[in-house]
């Protein structure tokens, strides 16, 4: 049966997970748009309750059981692009705990406090699995990481990597128990450059807002650090600094 | 006399500014929001035309007789942010033509094909001026410096930058005719990672579009060069790929 109905109540159901980050945990569900990203969902056993497939787009296989037609008009409704691949994925979504984490002997692990643009943490989670970050812990997040705007600027990247919500002082005992070596990028005397810090050890970088820096909590909790500039302007988009940092660890791996 | 109504000339002319490219280039003015932002244009040498002010939330110095005052409801209707600080700017465009540049002997440049969304140019902006990079380059752009999205995301670094536009042929003559390393970013048996090349020679780095990468035009123009990653996706971000070349760049100048 094609659905053509904007008042059909699956899609209603839809446009709601789409916008309501409170009914997104309620009901432990979100929603993934677009071919490649439902690949990677599935991909990393994310559990799909139902499909929502544009015929007239769509051209790959699904499961037949869990497929809902619908029109253009209404693809267009609930897709982000209206190009999009006509396919749209309800899954459920999976509870991660900071505390049953295990983390390996050499991880490299980011930590992003309070990051507020959903474009922006879909980037860093781009930069974290193009790299080989072990993990990201996002601490006092105003943005969740079911939001369809991190989905999809982190083109699915979301699904292949360990990341957790949580606070700060949750993190920094987890950092603790588990003899990480702290770096935080807090400018003052004792700064070092970034290359000059050794991150073929078990090492987590944290990242305060754009606009702020880290909060007063992490101030003597880890070594400082900083990405060397040149410029006249002194501070680097969010999710560059963050990218720069990866690219130096896998480097250091690497040699 | 204080600007109240939307349907004032001068009101209607910052509209089409912000709004139209033809219009902006034809005139060749553009306009400038945010204190920070006007700053920089200044301090750069950027001739200020008119400055259109909001009492109410401005607290700077401004040469008053190239001040409009407008009221809030006014100001809120020419600004981007409700809550930026007040104050608009009213600029000439500097024209700028790559034969008339020098570079000088150890320049780095960037060189962007056919970038199109004006977040990315800024933000790229931004890096560029971060890591002291000599000059940027854009060929084949649908996105023009002036844009207002491109001098808001590059926080104003636009204006201390040495910037072009260009195409691809005129490109190719330049850095030929400066003799240029050139450095494209083509994946294939000979790309070689990024931080084994050599940057503290004359350099120029080339990125393609985050869709389809560089063009055939650039094809055996340069020696290829990757971003060595180790995830299982096998694309970056555009500003992020350019973040960390203009990174590497500047650490290989500072050892």
């Amino acid at each position: 049966m094609l659905i053509e109905s904007f008042q059909n109540e699956k899609i209603k159901n839809i446009t709601k997970l789409l916008t309501d980050n409170r009914f997104r945990k309620k009901t432990g569900v979100f929603v993934v748009e677009g071919q490649q990203e439902n690949e990677r969902a599935q991909k990393y056993s994310f559990e799909v309750l139902e499909f929502f497939v544009c015929e007239n787009i769509f051209t790959g296989k699904l499961p037949q059981e869990k497929i809902h037609y619908v029109s253009e008009k209404v693809y267009e409704k609930i897709a982000y692009r209206g190009s999009s691949e006509g396919i749209i994925g309800i899954y459920k979504a999976k509870e991660t705990h900071l505390d049953s984490y295990q983390p390996k002997e050499n991880s490299t692990i980011i930590i992003v406090e309070g990051v507020e643009k959903p474009g922006n943490l879909g980037a860093i989670l781009r930069s974290c699995e193009a790299f080989g970050i072990d993990a990201l812990i996002v601490t006092d997040a105003k943005a969740d990481f079911y939001n369809p705007n991190v989905i999809r600027s982190s083109v699915g990247c979301l699904f292949g990597m360990d990341v957790f919500q949580s606070d700060n002082q949750e993190t920094l005992d987890f950092l603790k128990n588990n003899r990480f070596n702290i770096y935080t990028t807090i400018m003052d005397e004792t700064s070092e450059d970034l290359y000059k810090r050794d991150f073929t050890k078990k090492s987590a970088i944290l990242f305060g807002t754009e606009h702020s820096g880290l909060s007063d909590f992490w101030s003597g909790k880890g070594k400082n650090t900083l990405i060397p500039m040149s410029g006249s302007i002194d501070s680097l988009n969010l999710s560059n600094a963050v990218a720069i940092t990866c690219y130096e660890a896998l480097k250091q791996k690497k040699n």
